[in-house]
């Protein structure tokens, strides 16, 4: 009977049938006994709209006046998601990010979150109110001008505002069923994961799993509130992501399940540096020179010297939206360092097993690559965390290394499932 | 080199290519030297899509939710226009009405400013910005709650910031040259105004004239703001409204023209009640049950009461959209008045002659009354103010009764001007 956040992404209010649906949802929500806040995101293509607009209007366009723009399109669904509520004989009132109390710094495009002072929704609510909350955005603390939180930034909101609020658990309504075991349009026996712990979910997201960034569930992990990622079609329960499995039987420890999943990412682009002196000092340059530029990478991998001429080769992953920059900046950056030459390589993939399970139980590694091998699949870099193994080959086999893997570890369902499966934008 | 206050309507940015025209007219301004506050509509048919959204959604929105809903529509041009002008070289910033310090009352839909406290316009200027201020909306004093004006609210919205920053002028940029001394898609000869004075140009608002609101002129007249209603598109001087006619020769009152312009309005219905007990108290019985259904009227006539019968009747007119309402609150009443019936009648069209020269010349009505008998026009209705008459004829009549007017009064110019005239929504 406590208090539950909802967000709804783009694609759940795409059109006034799907506002409608959303409301009648939100409504069986509050007939429950729970007070409600929803966090919505905008309406379909409305963003990539304004960006057009933007785009027809200037080359770059200026930071403060994108964010201005952008949230013009939350503006659009909030009210209508309110209106409709109303329309069911249920009070709702939409708020701005700026009128939630969402403060963040002021880097526009971009911003994070720095605190959340929701007075006017906790009056909201307390006046018997839905508060409807518009994602993606706030304001910035210093100059007081409209922000937007970038990728992933509604679902950030959605927690945020459940971690201020103490709601008992933030939904996150999606067009998939929940998180799966592997992306289920490669691997068609995919399984939905009931619960899943804020580790392995931080390591999945980070790993090609699109269904939440990362961003958001290191912020719930943080304050420790629940996420339940569900469909807004189907109705079904998703999955849980926390600390600790609701399921657990009384006074015992659950055997955690091995492995969590297996995520896959070919956004991904491979810069090889080749010939570096192998000194102390230069791999340092090489990434200095790479943050400079504000280029984010992921994998690094240093190969074996060759003895015989000092030079080593320094390899790393980043997204291919960055390459160009990174090359330019390692460009500028020749002479200084004195390597040999730039190899770039953009048609690779990246596979991920995550599970904490793998830290007591030393046969993953092996059982991996067997299943890598007997596919085929040639291994291009190896990186590995504490409860994840990544792996590189050509973007090519990424299909088929994911199947391998996936029924090596028994993640296979009995059946083939038949799931709707999207990415949401923001 | 002072402030001046420019307002451009939502067909002066349509698209792309409109916003980086007004853009760059802004920046003309800004590098004569004066400082620039811009206030600015919804793009083209944004308003109406999004009233099409809310009305997909529920057969009554919430006031507070549709003003919501609709200021969407400014945050998005007025973002564009403060990059277009970025991209020029010029320093802008947009402001929501909020930020601006547009403040109003709680009456959603069509609140009323109450006061303006630009201080975050001021600071903007004092930097150097151009300040883009979004037209039709403000901030509820009470509940804080985002409201818009109604109709000609962003025209509203200027003079009041002009008003509230000192500026010299407040310019009105439209579809058309200015203000005309009758609607040009009805009399070709009809000529440009140059000067026009507050009180004759309230006249023509109330009486049918689109250019300008009565609302916006009325804030203007009481501020002393003077007004240049121009185009967006030509570049051309337009109509100055003021108290003082800036053209007027050194120490002499300039002879006023006697008349300024002729307006029509077809969009009026006339109701007569037919039958009411000529006794007092009964007129007022009758536009209570008007005004308790918060119905607006324009005209009152009640005819010479047939002494035989005890009993006289009452027309007045109002806007078609109103007659339903109007007939269903009268009927509640019938019992109580006991008139015998009403007629309603949507044929009609109003001419008015606007002139405070007519305060001193008598012959007025008499040509006015000449110019409409030679014409063939027959006259129902008769009403007149200190510097108006208008008449209510058949529709079909207006477009001959204005022409009759115009060429009577000497107003039509020596040419045929060829001109694109069409009103702006808000």
């Amino acid at each position: 009977m406590g208090l539950v956040v909802q967000k709804y992404g783009g694609s759940s209010v795409a059109d006034a049938e799907g506002i409608k649906r959303v409301a009648r949802r939100i409504v069986d929500t509050r007939k429950a006994g729970h007070e409600v806040v929803v966090v919505v995101s905008a309406m379909g293509d409305t963003t990539d709209e304004l960006i057009e607009l933007a785009e027809q209007v200037t080359p770059i366009p200026s930071g403060r006046e994108f964010d201005m723009l952008l949230t013009a399109g939350e503006r659009i669904s909030m009210a209508l998601l309110a209106m409709a509520i109303k329309t069911l004989g249920f009070d709702a009132q939409s708020f701005t990010g700026s009128q939630a109390g969402v403060i963040t710094d002021s880097t526009h495009n971009k911003a994070r979150i720095i605190d959340v002072t929701p007075g006017r929704i906790r009056n909201a609510l307390d006046e018997g109110n839905v508060a409807i909350v518009a994602g993606f955005q706030g304001v910035s603390q210093v100059s007081k001008d409209i922000t937007t939180l970038g990728r992933g930034g509604s679902d950030t909101t959605a927690v945020a505002l459940a971690a201020a609020l103490g709601a008992e658990v933030c939904e996150i309504y999606t067009d998939v069923d929940g998180v799966f075991t592997a992306d289920p349009r490669v691997v068609k026996k995919a399984r939905k994961i009931d619960w899943i712990a804020f580790e392995d979910m931080l390591e999945l997201a980070s790993s090609g799993s699109k269904v939440l960034l990362d961003r958001c569930v290191e912020y719930a992990r943080r304050y420790n509130i629940p996420i339940h990622v569900r469909s807004s079609f189907s109705g079904l329960p998703g999955t849980i992501v926390s600390n600790d499995n609701p399921n657990k039987p009384e006074g015992g420890e659950m055997e955690q399940a091995i492995i969590s999943g297996v995520a896959h990412d070919t956004s991904e682009a491979k810069i090889t540096v080749v010939g570096v002196p192998d000194k102390p000092g230069e791999a340092a340059r090489i990434f200095r020179a790479i943050a400079d530029a504000e280029v984010n990478i992921d994998m690094v991998v240093q190969n074996v010297s060759a003895t015989s001429t000092g030079l080593t080769d320094i390899t790393f992953t980043l997204p291919k939206t960055e390459g160009q920059k990174a090359i330019d900046a390692l460009g500028r950056v020749k002479e200084g360092i004195g390597y040999e030459s730039l190899r770039y390589d953009d048609a690779i993939g990246k596979i991920s097993l995550v599970g904490a399970g793998m830290r007591s139980n030393p046969g993953v590694t092996a059982t991996f690559f067997e299943a890598l091998s007997e596919a085929g699949v040639n291994i291009e870099l190896i990186s590995t965390s504490e409860i994840r193994i990544s792996v590189v080959t050509r973007a090519e086999d990424v299909p088929e290394a994911v199947r391998a893997v996936h029924t090596a570890f028994g993640l296979d369902s009995d059946t083939d499932e038949a799931v709707v499966y999207g990415g949401t934008g923001r």
